[in-house]
């Protein structure tokens, strides 16, 4: 069972700062595995508004999520710092794979890295919907 | 069934910013009432190591809950930035009660307030113990 | 600071037999005090879906958490199986108390108690409304 | 972007049943994709202790989670009844890869399906140890 080697900050065009939270920490005293798909979904909600392309409660397209992956490689735990670097794998018709890795406070290596996929179906319908021309010029600027 | 008054940032004598998460909102589309309390937790746990009195994995004394309340005053949800105002209502023998409130982005009345009781006790025991003496030195200079 | 008595499984005439889940176990190998309220929640939704009286996706009321407290008599832990005791503390005019219990496996005293107020709003507007008859009716069998 | 094919329920030797929780659902109204990881960590930790082989508190190994995946093929939600079908797809000298699928109430074919391996480490030293030779021997019996 092969595993991946962990990027490097210089692999990532885009961060957001991310907090821990004290229930974050298992029984092992070290972030629970599953904690790391609530941050790779907040990093990337997060900076989908702030580019001003998806709100939560309006838009016409939301993205469901067919795929996620994980790596862990260090441990993280409360109340550490996280920076969550964020590129896109590949653009595709109605879905979109973000690549996504975690470093710990001021680390240069990934404590843990991994990607979701996202296909965007329309709101009321559910049926998925080709990406909107501004989400794919602006996503096109991350592309790895 | 009498509600309390929304408190303000005028009651409180130290804040922490928190983050919400994707994962935080409900079907309702706002924060679920559980999450409140994972934001008291992570406030004054956060709190308490930065005063140099508590480190989760190391110290003598930790804190069990033996109460916990929260008032909904309107509504908080992902992606708000939180600010948590605590101050300390009581101090006990082995206990202390943590008053907390949450206010949304910059507001000045409280979105949700509560509390929760700490009882200290030894890390290995687990039997209840006296407050150490820094511990109340400290705490003193946030009683409400 | 007073604690109230542990309640006893007489206290109730309902119960929701619940599972706990790996990450409810915290640092300190119990079941984190937030996790108390997910169990409420989903104790008492469950059984108002069973009732036939709340639908998540198409009631025409919804019910918005105004107040929630807990108390913390003994420790529950991940593979614990939780039985929670439910019964109405009161019926307001748009407002129902629910009292809630959490008993670990077979014991008969409660590790934990509390309740949650909800106010029953309109789906749309969000705006108050008189518990339907129905509800009303349905709910006065379980007053304490 | 190629999808697996959802597997069945003939593809699995042992079943565990689990319920979903009100906090489950996101602002979409069905189970969040974080979720799903929730439920994996507790079948298989759940069908471990019931086989007599881990104690979360007492035993010599514990197992380090070094990657997780999910595909996701049709929604879950609050309040469904799952079914997580396990089986163990490779047994490394100290890691094992466990095969997990959700299937909705009684459906046949699975809502969603993944892995995740563990290291089992020292629980002292955390370094990596041979699995025990009664670890090896009950889960053989469970290979894919």
């Amino acid at each position: 069972m092969s595993r991946p080697t962990p990027l490097t900050r210089d692999d990532f065009p885009v961060f957001r700062s991310l907090q821990t939270r004290w229930s974050d920490n298992d029984l092992f005293g070290h972030m629970n595995n599953v904690v790391h798909y609530q941050l790779f979904d907040t990093a990337v909600n997060e900076w989908l508004i702030k580019l001003g392309l998806f709100d939560p409660h309006n838009s016409d397209i939301i993205g469901f999520v067919v795929e996620t992956k994980c790596n862990y490689f260090s441990e993280l735990a409360f109340p550490d710092r996280v920076a969550a670097g964020i590129r896109i794998d590949h653009l595709g018709t109605s879905s979109v794979r973000y690549g996504i890795a975690l470093f710990r406070e001021d680390e240069e290596i990934a404590a843990a890295q991994g990607h979701f996929i996202h296909v965007y179906v329309d709101r009321q319908t559910r049926k998925p919907k080709a990406l909107p021309q501004n989400w794919r010029l602006e996503l096109e600027d991350y592309l790895a």
